[in-house]
């Protein structure tokens, strides 16, 4: 689990500014953005931003900071898609399945009987995911 | 979402003892005990000591203080059981996933190749998930 944090993953890229992202929320914490390979309608991920790799090296108060983000996210995905549930996911390293080596959680709002699509599957219209940010930035407290 | 806490869910009987469970760890805010229905070797749950439904309804500092324990037992799963990664859902209502009304982290060692046994799948030995417990317990911090 020893490898360093590499501070031109895409996720640190989009923290930066060099990358865009349709974004949902952001505080002097995290970021919050909609993920372009939507395993549901609304998925969103947040990040932290505090550098690290995954939930082995991210420093306490970081990760504190990051679950309350992921909780604001979590009720705002399910009031603003009108969603029966939220499934959360966090992967750590390749074979805990994570792709993107910066902290993160996955927000997903659930239906009853909708199955989740494929992880890493089709990319979705920037439009329809302004449409959801829109939404969910609408449900947030 | 707004369903009460059920008091005599099962995890709520496991914290007051009323029902057994092979613990890893316990402190003031949280347990974490090995999954009988484990998705992979090694499978930790861990639970707030603070009475929550899920994520929608935890307060924020026993979700902070979770996230902690999840943080103290991933560590440990992965040196514990030489995994080499690690997952976690948190499920929230049915259309989540969540099946015990007490929030809770799945805490998930992963290996290369190795893909996750069903949900709901086996029940696992005692002795098993002991000798498990036991390799988790030598690696905390």
């Amino acid at each position: 689990m020893a490898v360093a944090y590499d501070p031109d993953n895409i996720f640190a890229k989009i923290l930066r500014g060099d990358i865009p992202c349709v974004k949902v929320f952001e505080d002097e914490k995290a970021l919050a953005f909609m993920d372009v390979m939507p395993r549901a309608d609304g998925h969103v991920l947040v990040i932290s931003k505090t550098p690290g790799r995954n939930i082995f090296d991210l420093p306490a108060e970081a990760l504190s900071d990051l679950i309350l983000r992921v909780q604001k996210a979590a009720r705002a995905v399910v009031k603003g898609m009108g969603a029966d549930g939220v499934t959360l996911h966090q992967f750590n390293e390749p074979a805990g399945g994570q792709s993107v080596f910066h902290m993160h959680f996955h927000v997903i709002p659930r239906w009853e009987g909708v199955a989740l699509r494929p992880h890493g599957g089709a990319m979705a219209e920037p439009a329809l995911l302004e449409s959801h940010a829109a939404k969910i930035r609408a449900a947030l407290d």
